[in-house]
């Protein structure tokens, strides 16, 4: 059995390095991602892990962000490489590990992909996907939608939460992450 | 100098192939694409010969399609497999070499990616994927927009050309090719 901080710990941790706004959504997506795991059978331990984490570096100055990935050895895509909204899930994913110590390849890697989904995404990602967009705080045209259709489909959730962000981010300039086109095309040949 | 066929052979071989609608619409595709050429100093034959080339196989029935992608050794990426509206690119550039004559890679290419388009795509390729969509046969929510963009700014239409069809897969439920995605933020990174 896979051996996690204790959640105080984690809970500390992660209040001291986000601000009050960005721990409140920490806390809704721990909450969120809990629910969403008992209810499709995921294990509630690991999505409460990376719930806590998963934004652990998102209030990290850029500098500081690009001079741990040069620390962490890790080399951006292209298009992450341009999306500085990006690199908190990868560096994030690698403090995780370093950090925290936590060697759960599932939780690493929901932690990892959780702003651009992926294809192939295992239910555990999903959850942590679905929750940090669907949490308690977040309002924007169709989260109730989403909400609903999370109550009796993870994946069709996540499959029109996948949407909902590709158009938005087509509507806004910006560069959409292949990642997330190939998440939806996986879901949509799955269920076809 | 590249030889290409004569327009007259072109044209009545692709009459032969072709519906009568399909027909109406490559000969838009045929005077919109030599207009675009003409703006934007690209060469005009090539835009001519690719347009006239660019639907050659589109009337063909699926299973001959299939039959021609074996005994031409073609085989489609996962997202086009699924999607037979993708096939007649593919065939119809291999069609173009083989039963045309024609080797020249440009025009080949053009033809092979006037669905989809994809990263870096030269002038003509953005011309034959343009005028595909503009020429004036063409009804939609958008395309005098698109019109009016293409008068100015090639590229700049090509990239909203693209958004338009990507949302427009998204709303239908369609897989998304991935070239389409990497040919518009080949087109972002270009222009940032």
């Amino acid at each position: 059995m896979t051996v996690f901080p204790e959640e105080p710990v984690l809970e500390a941790a992660v209040r001291r390095r986000l601000s009050p706004g960005r721990f409140a959504h920490t806390v809704g997506v721990v909450e969120t991602a809990e629910e969403l795991a008992r209810r499709f059978g995921i294990d509630v331990r690991k999505a409460r892990v990376a719930a806590w984490l998963h934004d652990v570096a998102k209030d990290e100055p850029r500098e500081s962000l690009l001079k741990r990935a040069e620390e962490f050895g890790i080399v951006f895509d292209e298009i992450t490489a341009r999306q500085a909204e990006l690199w908190h899930s990868v560096i994030g994913a690698e403090i995780a590990r370093r950090e925290f110590g936590i060697d759960d390849e599932e939780v690493l890697a929901a932690i990892r992909y959780h702003t651009t989904g992926r294809a192939g995404m295992s239910g555990l990602e999903q959850v942590i996907f679905l929750a940090d967009i669907i949490e308690p705080g977040r309002e924007f045209p169709g989260v109730e939608e989403l909400r609903r259709r999370s109550r009796e489909d993870l994946e069709g959730a996540v499959l029109a939460a996948l949407e909902s962000t590709i158009c938005y981010v087509i509507r806004q300039g910006g560069l959409l992450h292949p990642d997330a086109v190939a998440a939806r095309n996986h879901i949509l040949l799955r269920r076809s």
